[in-house]
């Protein structure tokens, strides 16, 4: 069983310490946070980009960490943009979930990639 | 006190369940996966780009919800291709903030928004 | 008045010859193409994401550069998927800006960043 | 022989028209504008997501009518951010390209993806 790790409460909690130590509450506003998510996407799809969907799947492990890496770069901006809006991250993904299930209803969305307005 | 809500691995298992009912694994490889999450991101994006930062510090009820709803979209792709590529996300933030400590330290980053390398 | 400058139909020329040089027109297929468009934007966010409105209108000499070259890396991307997916990138601008002008009647979007669908 | 299309100093010139009709320049400052590339980047990115690679080079005709328009929304917004920075978008790809052509010379980087920093 895994574990659990650590909870987006706790991240949420570490990263604004980490922020406020450094004085940086000033750059953190939402626009410049939900920009910082967007730069550090970039760096995650560069990392796949000329890749076959197959080299993409094989990563050696020095690039897998290198991907981990920016993968927490992305949910660290994401969970510091949603403290900054009071947003419950966990508890919305929870929300979208249910959402999710109500949109691609298994009979109508098995084995297909289209968008829940077009099926 | 915050409730820690639902954690990363439960919310990973629950996306694995989703895809699997409705047989998406053969669209959710990690390229296409690290796609999704530019997608979503780009869809956050755009609830702020015309806004200043105080008014995308001030959102509605309304927007705000919209915001979550994008925000957990980012997550569910970004926990879906971490599962994809056997990357334990919540322990990658961890390692993520440790290297941060390390790469501003506050007495050098103190109050400025430079990159490390630049620091 | 200013010089035309090149035209996108001479760098569409010049970057399939710089691809073909280097064999590259292996790696540049369309989605490859998109997110290498994808992950130039993330960099030219960059720049952007920690400076206020007025900072970010107001950049040195060097900023500026660094950006007009993150713009070009944009655009040459930009151009060479438009190449690969035969679509004429002059052309589709000049469709989408008489689309915008039917989408934005002045009356209506005078002053107001909202989106067609909700003026 | 294909012929040259509107200019880049064109479009320019007729979204500084557009934008001044709609008393947009109010929302149009560069950091605003920079989102704006990235969330029509976003919905490139949207339209290859979920395809092969083959796919996504034989759209159909109506895809890629879709496609060629998202790039149309890219280019017009890249065009705008430049102009707001008084930028040469087209000098700055002739520039690029030289640049591209002493970083990746013919020699070492025939057939290979890899980054200029890492060859």
């Amino acid at each position: 069983m895994p574990k659990p790790g650590i909870s987006l409460e706790d991240l949420r909690e570490k990263l604004a310490a980490f922020a406020a130590e450094r004085d940086w509450d000033q750059f953190h506003n939402p626009k410049n946070l939900a920009m910082a998510v967007a730069g550090e996407v970039g760096e995650l799809l560069e990392h796949f980009q000329w890749l076959t969907p197959d080299q993409a799947a094989n990563l050696s492990a020095a690039a897998r960490e290198e991907v981990a890496l920016e993968a927490a770069d992305v949910l660290l901006f994401l969970l510091r943009l949603c403290d900054k809006l009071d947003i419950d991250l966990a508890a919305a993904a929870e929300r979208k979930l249910e959402l999710n299930a109500k949109k691609y209803p298994v009979g109508k969305s098995r084995g297909r990639a289209t968008k829940y307005d077009k099926l």
